[in-house]
């Protein structure tokens, strides 16, 4: 069997380009003994990839060069000599940007795609959920009737905080860029949506939208958004740190307004996380979710590309907003 | 009895100046039933004061124009009709600015002057001390064998912090301004300081002074030093964020190179706080410092400048750094 897979061909400064990959053809082996072959359905591009392809070490080391970029992928398994899995059976790997791989049986998550479509275990089920999940619950602790913040509220992340948020009684105002993504925001429960592309005045617009100001903002934007959060939060109010994508391409780092006394003279926290060190949680989220979706509070969003050689392209439509949801390559 | 005490004229812009105070001669009355009359021996000048010079609401509402300025201050009681207090009794007040007062005796805390210099209550015994301890203890969560770096490191907060961190088993690494002050750091039991005014690059000092990075970062003064902090912060870096006072004379936000992706890429946590909002420690402060000293671990710092004349000039001074250890005016 041939597959096809994405290869990054030199760390990245800058905005990311078509050229900085590579589309290459291998063979799948057979699989031998305790091994599958897996016909991948759906990958997951992601913003954290970015700091990946740099090529500096933070949380997770850098991609190889030459060889296939990582990342969760759900496929079906074709061909099996392991006895946990069957042809037919789901499984959720982070086997990466490629058509079908073969690897060991017991390194797979099996997928329950009963109650959940596989691509579902991609998005709010999976890791995207679980870090909307984790910096509402653990790294803000929300509170009902509070109000939050969601910057980047049309992404995967922010589609899916929102909707967390309103479910565990929250206020929640939201932002995002462009009247088609304001909408779609809205749809999903956002008491308050601000375009921030339409305003000149950040903050202005946040005081509009919550006059009393905010208890707590969840990052994944930095910049001139982190700016208003300081701005606007109440005093002891909490950010939750999940990722700064304004600023992931950046070659050198820019110059921002320096209002971070407030942190100082509003006994503000603000805490980075990644939610690979949160999985003791998994089990609530679950458990939680599985309830939320059964009361009919959850619409899993997302946008679908087709094609694995389309893959950088919606990698790096993440960075330009051209996705609402989770984006994922439908393989 | 004739009291000297200094006003505030007009809210603040930018750089204190001496225009901005008045000193003015009031009567004390002789003290009425369940009264006492003070004389001041210490008053503190503090560099939080600025915030509430701005006219602005942040944790501690703004002074008032054309009235006495509230501020820690030790005192002899020299006339009482209170049963609680009898003359030669020390007490500290919040009573602020001025050689003497009359005021209910129930409103003042006594001290214990067989142990410790009446002064010692405005400093390393008193909410310097507990700032610096809250700081360390709670806000940073520091552990025996970690890496913490102090901020300001020869002023009262921060000369403070520097014993108390080593006493709990850490490596202090400190900067200060200038050669003098980094002497003095030294003498206290810093294991490494930088002159921050010799260092045109301040990461690559702090690096050199600590390569393996830093757990911990003690912030008292803001903008390069924060950016410094960032820089040279290990995985899961805490920061106690205490006071910017490089930034607190601003009357326009600077702009600074944005690192803040680290808190992300990092996983840090920044928190601001309030020594005000930790009174519950205040026991454990007492009694772990009191081990301390016994020990022989600890040496309170002062500078002391004489007459309530001089008290603008003494706040003034926080600001260009005169002083090592905690600024107090003798009456």
């Amino acid at each position: 069997m041939k597959s096809r897979e994405v290869h990054l061909n030199a760390y990245l400064k800058g905005d990311p380009r078509p050229e900085n990959y590579s589309i290459v053809e291998t063979d799948v082996p057979a699989p031998g003994k305790g091994e599958v072959t897996v016909r991948n359905h759906y990958i997951s591009v992601d913003p954290y990839m970015r700091g990946r392809m740099s090529g500096i070490r933070t949380y997770v080391g850098p991609f190889e060069i030459g060889k296939v970029m990582e990342g969760g992928a759900v496929g079906e398994v074709v061909e099996s000599q392991y006895d946990g899995l069957k042809p037919g059976d789901f499984v959720n790997s982070m086997f990466g940007w490629r058509e079908a791989y073969t690897a060991p049986g017991d390194g797979l998550q099996k997928i329950d795609v009963s109650q959940l479509p596989p691509q579902a275990y991609l998005g709010i089920a999976g890791l995207t959920g679980m870090t909307a999940y984790v910096g509402i619950k653990r790294i803000i602790g929300l509170k009902e009737g509070e109000t939050m913040w969601m910057s980047a509220g049309a992404g995967a992340v922010g589609s899916a905080g929102i909707q967390f948020a309103k479910a565990m009684g929250a206020n929640v105002i939201a932002t995002a860029g462009g009247r088609e993504k304001c909408d779609f925001v809205k749809s999903i429960g956002a008491d308050a949506v601000v375009d921030y592309k339409a305003e000149s005045d950040l903050t202005a617009a946040i005081q509009a939208a919550a006059p009393k100001g905010i208890d707590a903002y969840f990052e994944n934007v930095g910049g001139t958004h982190f700016t208003a959060a300081l701005n606007t939060l109440k005093q002891y109010g909490r950010i939750a740190a999940c990722g700064m994508i304004q600023r992931y391409n950046d070659a050198q780092p820019a110059a921002i307004t320096d209002n971070l006394t407030f942190i100082v003279g509003k006994s503000l926290r603000i805490q980075g996380f990644i939610v690979t060190d949160h999985f003791d949680m998994m089990g609530d989220f679950i458990k939680e979710l599985s309830g939320w979706m059964a009361a009919g509070k959850i619409t899993p969003a997302e946008t679908v590309i087709e094609g694995i050689e389309n893959a950088p392209d919606a990698f790096m439509g993440l960075f330009s907003g051209r996705n609402t949801g989770k984006m994922l390559v439908k393989i």
